[in-house]
């Protein structure tokens, strides 16, 4: 639980891990140098931090409750290429506050949301697909993706790559969504080797597209043999 | 085989599987959204698709004989940085043509020319080699290496990429050359830890300088312990 | 030992081998197109490699000492995203000598350096720390991290990317040091999942900066289940 890993590492700035290697950090009052380093607003001495090895989608997902429950803005949001081996991206978020306890807050409200947002990602040994979607995108897939404050967003992830082409063509092909961005390996993402969309509008066209690519996209990862599972339990 | 693989995948769009965790797909007509978003000339709505996790030479190889053995371009070729946690590349490759079955015919073609491109890969747990040679290079190999059309051309791949400088040092050495390219990990590579060298002339010095590079490279990379082994069956 | 090694690979251009999968080599007359395309002074024909696929701190520090004790000059360093599906980097270092019992004699520096210069890595399953100090600065730390000349030099490295976050913030309060650097997953690292800083100042605070920040990381990554280890001696 939270209060045994807060206590197993024993410094006041743990907030506690989660699935995907994902550690939740908070700084009551960051040093003056580091702020002024990236230029963020001073009023945001506090700040919460999400970091991972495995995904990104899942954490940003994730940080965007957190935006909308707390009094944080998203100051920071970095994706190295990593997943331990993987074919895909880590994160790391920085949320800043006013107060300790809203960074605090953020950092807790985003980790226990991991498990939900981890439902739509599917992984074997070749490769993985990740479907993620909200009713009312907040700040922190504004900032990601550039997805409509208050609109619905859906977001389609494949790899290799090519699984990722035909899930997106499919997407687009079953509802009528906008694409907001559309990104390939040198292209948008830090060289992973993904297809990465994001789309808006109608909630129902958008939960659609997903479910479409999300149908293509299983079969295609699952000829490399393995059945692709969902790695907890499937929310859309 | 092919037959099975396809009814495994039970989807229209695949084509098939072979190695470096390499996927062949096809889409009949392209989403106009996404032919417009890369520019590509619209007469190509159809796109074979050859993607992998391990390898871009290989793939880029069998490419090139797939586009000279059909009426297809190459309209996209992205290097992600992957090979599973190795040290190289993965790969993206969209093949454009006018015709669903010249953009199927292309892609069975390069994944069927998998088998002999990887012979002349090379790797144990520290590292790899790769050499590639084509008597007449085309325009998978023009576009990714700059490689002139028609001519010899010979591709020089080491990883770590110390063994990289000095096989490449050893091809240069070994035979009357031009060299095409030569990329290091942050110039010219999408971050992988290799050197790679294209060179091109007299189709017999291309292949002395190969031979010259690969028999240092197999010692080096030895002296890790294991001995590199080929993937499949040497070509060159 | 070093003689076995060499005649392992039975290779002139082979020095040896060390820990982090790092491989020590040298050329005695750089093929001159080389030289050119990099645009090197003339007068290094003489080339010492090191190259690894695990680490860049513990590489650079230790061709920090080979160039000290030497006539060689750095004249590239490159750092892959590598670490074998870690979360780091690996390295190429190329050192420039005009004689190449320098550029021998540099390498067989750097690789009998690499075991201290490991001493303060600690790793685990889901990340790792690094800890370098230096109590005079040479060329090596100069072109990779800008460090001031005979000065006092510290690095400091966090993976995943939040747990430097922390670390440096820690490092910054525990003691009046200059901030050289601050470099994160895109920028200033090639899309490492780390959070890296590099000082300078006074010795003894360089040195209590570097404690405090490995008293919080320690812990931290602790808190992902395994203790940390030393991949050697811890020496700082």
């Amino acid at each position: 639980s939270c209060c045994e890993a807060l206590s197993a590492a024993g410094v006041t700035e743990f907030v506690g891990t989660a699935m995907g290697d994902t550690i939740g950090l908070v700084i009551a009052n960051l040093e003056s140098r580091i702020l002024e380093k990236f230029g963020w607003d001073p009023k945001y001495r506090s700040i919460g931090i999400i970091s991972d090895r495995v995904g990104a989608g899942p954490q940003i997902m994730a940080a965007d409750e957190a935006v909308k429950a707390t009094n944080t803005e998203v100051v920071l949001l970095e994706l190295p290429r990593d997943t331990k081996g993987g074919a895909g991206h880590g994160c790391l978020i920085l949320l800043g506050a006013e107060d300790v306890s809203d960074a605090r807050r953020a950092v807790e409200v985003a980790l226990k949301d991991l498990e939900r947002t981890f439902g739509d990602v599917y992984a074997n040994d070749a490769g993985h697909l990740e479907f993620q979607y909200t009713a009312r995108a907040s700040y922190a897939c504004n900032k990601a993706f550039g997805a409509p404050l208050g609109k619905a967003f859906g977001l389609i992830v494949g790899a290799p790559a090519g699984i990722g082409v035909v899930m997106t063509d499919a997407a687009l092909k079953a509802a009528e969504v906008e694409m907001l961005f559309y990104s390939t390996p040198t292209n948008g993402n830090t060289y992973t080797n993904e297809v990465v969309m994001g789309v808006t509008g109608d909630s129902g066209a958008v939960r659609q597209s997903l479910i479409a690519a999300r149908e293509v996209g299983l079969k295609l990862l699952g000829a490399f043999g393995e059945p692709p599972k969902s790695l907890t339990k499937p929310y859309i």
